[in-house]
């Protein structure tokens, strides 16, 4: 069960004419809540706000935001956060309206993710493409059906995560997380320039890399990356870094680059970026 | 203003954990309401058929929609009705759990859209691309965020439609609309099997230019074809067929085609397919 406020008040219900419903006019962010606190609030705040500047959106005021989430999380030490921000109500028509006043919702739920127990996470290259689309590539929009029908391919295929591809072939990430492995010693993930989403823990997990002198390269993978990678891991702002057990059946051991940036980041790599 | 049923009772909202806002897991249909009666209705009902089979979601029982439709029309000549089906409420989390109960939304409107009045259209190539998946391709999903970012961009630059390219400059169709246009004398659409919906105003022209011995082509276009075109018009089921008057600027005549498919569209070409 989700508790949700609604422009600050609480509810159960949105417009049928919200633009969120219609045509996924808006965004959204997951945030973990441990310890009684939203883990890595700056950096999902300025996703948000980079996504609010794409969609010509008006990003909700951090202020507020934070208020509203330490309401509704007080006492409770896990849980999940999500924020969703949609353009509000409109008349029929693709055209954002002057008149729409967007709105922001705020969700808190007790649960925190069946993905998160257990070892090693079995991952099956999904047959879903990602859809691209460079407008929208890295931002987290509520336009997320390919993730939908991925994830549905994969459970029904016995595995918790799923690895999609362009078009073209091309890795562009998980399902639910970002994609990380190891080729030749260097820590590569795949760029998200015109599908996938910009988590927000590869990002926290790129500035570890770079920290710890960990060659790393952000581009273009193809599907034979996963079959000679040394190294595959997962990453989430729920999950943090999980690897990858097996991959499409092939089994991996968690390697020691993956054991190293899960290590930094269990001793504090946490950082939020100066605002 | 629109009046809404979900779920065959008058509603304003609908649930904040719903999959439709959450993701866009859903499917919508819009539909001419003219001379008190739902125009082209067993053309969309297939349409939405067919979607539904490919999302894996149960389609809504004709006879329950034609109820409700009928109802929230009674004693209104013209006017716009829309459905939307999503996927229900569930859990956090892409995978659809099985505990869903898909929703059903049907709105009715009076408005009739402006786009329907004027002689031909404005229309500019959009900078905005138009998102691929071919999992998704030709049906119409909640997922239009491509769609709107278009459509604010040639508002902004003063026309009523955008003209929406694929990631490597191909054509794939209108903002609101179908596109056709005539390329040495053969009637030409782009394909919708990666991008861009399968309009019903589409089908049922297509069908019209095949009873009538029109040379047709459904494929691969680009810029250029704009550039070059003789004719050029857009569909889509409130408007019929529109002639584009203005491509990026350069004034086209409406031409010996389009007004032969007018014709024979006014002519009674409006034929609901065998059931």
């Amino acid at each position: 069960m989700t508790r949700w406020l609604l422009d600050g008040e609480e509810a159960g219900a949105i417009d049928l004419d919200d633009r969120g419903l219609a045509y996924g006019d808006g965004l959204f962010e997951t945030i973990a809540w441990r310890d009684g606190a939203p883990r890595l609030f700056e950096r999902h705040l300025a996703r948000l706000a980079d996504g609010c500047r794409r969609l010509a959106l008006p990003p909700p005021e951090p202020r507020v935001l934070a208020a509203q989430i330490t309401g509704l999380g007080r006492g409770v030490a896990c849980g999940t956060v999500k924020i969703i921000v949609t353009r509000g109500s409109g008349p029929r028509g693709y055209a954002p309206p002057p008149s729409a006043a967007p709105r922001l919702a705020v969700g808190f739920s007790t649960a925190i993710g069946t993905h998160a127990v257990g070892r090693g996470a079995r991952a099956l290259t999904s047959s879903v493409p990602a859809s691209e689309n460079r407008a929208l590539g890295g931002i987290k929009t509520l336009n997320r059906l390919d993730n939908v029908l991925a994830q549905a391919e994969v459970a029904r295929r016995g595995a918790g995560e799923g690895i999609m591809l362009g078009h073209d072939g091309r890795l562009v990430g998980g399902t639910r997380a970002n994609l990380f492995l190891v080729r030749d010693r260097v820590l590569f993930t795949p760029a998200v320039d015109a599908a996938g989403v910009a988590g927000v823990m590869r990002g926290l997990v790129l500035e570890i890399a770079a920290h710890h002198d960990i060659p790393v390269q952000v581009g273009r993978g193809s599907p034979q990356d996963l079959v000679q990678a040394e190294e595959i891991f997962l990453t989430s702002s729920l999950v943090g870094i999980r690897a990858v057990q097996f991959m499409d059946g092939r089994e991996l051991a968690v390697g020691p680059l993956t054991q190293r940036l899960i290590a930094a980041l269990a001793a504090g790599g946490v950082v939020e970026p100066a605002s």
